[in-house]
């Protein structure tokens, strides 16, 4: 029985994990983080990297994660099961199935590594914006759940309510969780898929879409996550083309003092019907 | 027996499996593709793009590949096992794993799926370049064998060869097959790879770097590679950060008209020992 999902903060409600003894673990959906269809995408990878971090052989931090969207997760238990692939001197191979009544609706592959003190920069730059407090908290057109669990300050791109398209797909804002929680591997995982479809702002109103597949490099050391601890995370995302049905989400994810914690980029589906 | 690496097009002799009857394939590791260590990674990539394709239920074109790089390939044979995960109405889902004796070397989860006439845009801008022919061809202080398989023409960025730590990790380069061939998914997906190591640039001299985890998305529909043929295409990578041994390279390859045809991103383990 679950009993986690009542106390404590939602997000430890989604990562939650019940191992079973072997290499796999069970797991719910939990309400608040539910999104237009099952739950939200990036709960779903903080779940699987949880998994792998709980393994006894596990060696390193997370360094990379590949989760692929195969098929709604219904609401409910699901299962997880994960390999260990290869280890080697310092980074870690494993694969994951998210499974459900016997049917696969998540694939998933990760990296972990040891960090090592090698020559280091940081070349992204960071987009300039003002104090969070400066901004009004975002209001959301879109009915989903998992959104009310973070406080948004929309800096740039805020998503659109039947409007002409945007010039841009840019979006920045500040977010934190609402209630507050410290930041870790799983919550920063869950954070790479916290923007709305780029689409929405090509398009200038929302239209059915949804993410087949989301990469997330992890360029943080858990010293790192632990100083910016329940601050706001500057995140920016943009689309570099739409075509066929599909689009790409590139992503950043910045501490407050300027370290690019995370990488991420998304290929999204999407239908452009009124 | 193995008939096919004399005649053609080395690429061609990269992406020539032999089925197993079921869901997988033998391959060979092709000397002109050679890499540092083991084959090139772009060819690794693209021999597991062949095999989904021709899987007989395969449905629609490439639209996302992830190959991690778990450990490296040795020099002859090697087995790539494919697996359909699901089939959607649009898109389908696949993951590979390829081995050698028994021990797994590289996996991979794909997307494959049917493009729509609906609302497209290319947002990304195309970087400036003149005409290929007014650049010399690259020389490569690296005694890498794949990049004499590559016509390469530097704009910006080219190899260091112990300088000083260059300004920024960016390349920009037009690079055709030599000898020629037209453009295709597996081509496109072993092109993704091209790009040598950010973090020479950063370093101003090659260190021993290695990819970790590859992913591509695809945006080019077949029809659009089709009209590329065996011109250049323009080809541009730079890191975001690097730290802890480990740092992202995020592409770009476009056509000459334009056309942004795919979009890459890798994360890489480095050493900084001189």
């Amino acid at each position: 029985m679950k009993t986690g999902q009542c106390t404590g903060h939602p997000l430890d409600a989604v990562i939650d994990i019940r191992p079973d003894g072997g290499r796999g673990a069970d797991g719910w959906t939990v309400p608040e983080y539910g999104n237009m269809v099952g739950p939200f995408g990036g709960a779903t990878a903080a779940f699987i990297l949880q998994v792998i971090d709980a393994q006894a052989d596990r060696v390193g931090e997370p360094v990379a994660l590949t989760v692929t969207y195969a098929a709604p997760i219904a609401d409910g238990e699901f299962h997880v099961h994960v390999d260990l692939v290869r280890t080697n001197r310092t980074n870690q191979h494993w694969t994951a199935t998210l499974s459900q009544d016997g049917e696969v609706k998540s694939t998933a592959t990760a990296v972990f590594g040891i960090r090592r003190e090698v020559w280091s920069d940081i070349e992204a730059v960071m987009p300039t914006a003002g104090e969070p407090a400066s901004y009004p908290p975002a209001t959301w057109p879109l009915g989903v759940a998992f959104l009310r669990n973070y406080d948004v300050r929309v800096i740039d791109g805020a998503p659109p309510e039947d409007e002409p398209p945007a010039p841009s797909s840019l979006s920045t804002f500040w977010v934190r969780h609402d209630p507050e929680r410290h930041l870790d591997f799983p919550a920063l995982a869950a954070l790479a898929d916290v923007f709305y479809p780029r689409v929405f702002l090509g398009l200038g109103r929302s239209v059915p879409a949804g993410t087949v597949s989301m990469t997330t490099y992890f360029h943080a050391s858990a010293a790192e996550l632990e100083r910016v601890g329940d601050d706001y995370l500057l995140a920016t995302a943009r689309a570099q083309r739409f075509a066929g049905g599909y689009f790409d989400q590139a992503a950043q994810l910045w501490s407050r003092d300027g370290v690019l914690l995370a990488t991420t980029n998304q290929i999204v589906y999407y239908k452009d019907s009124r």
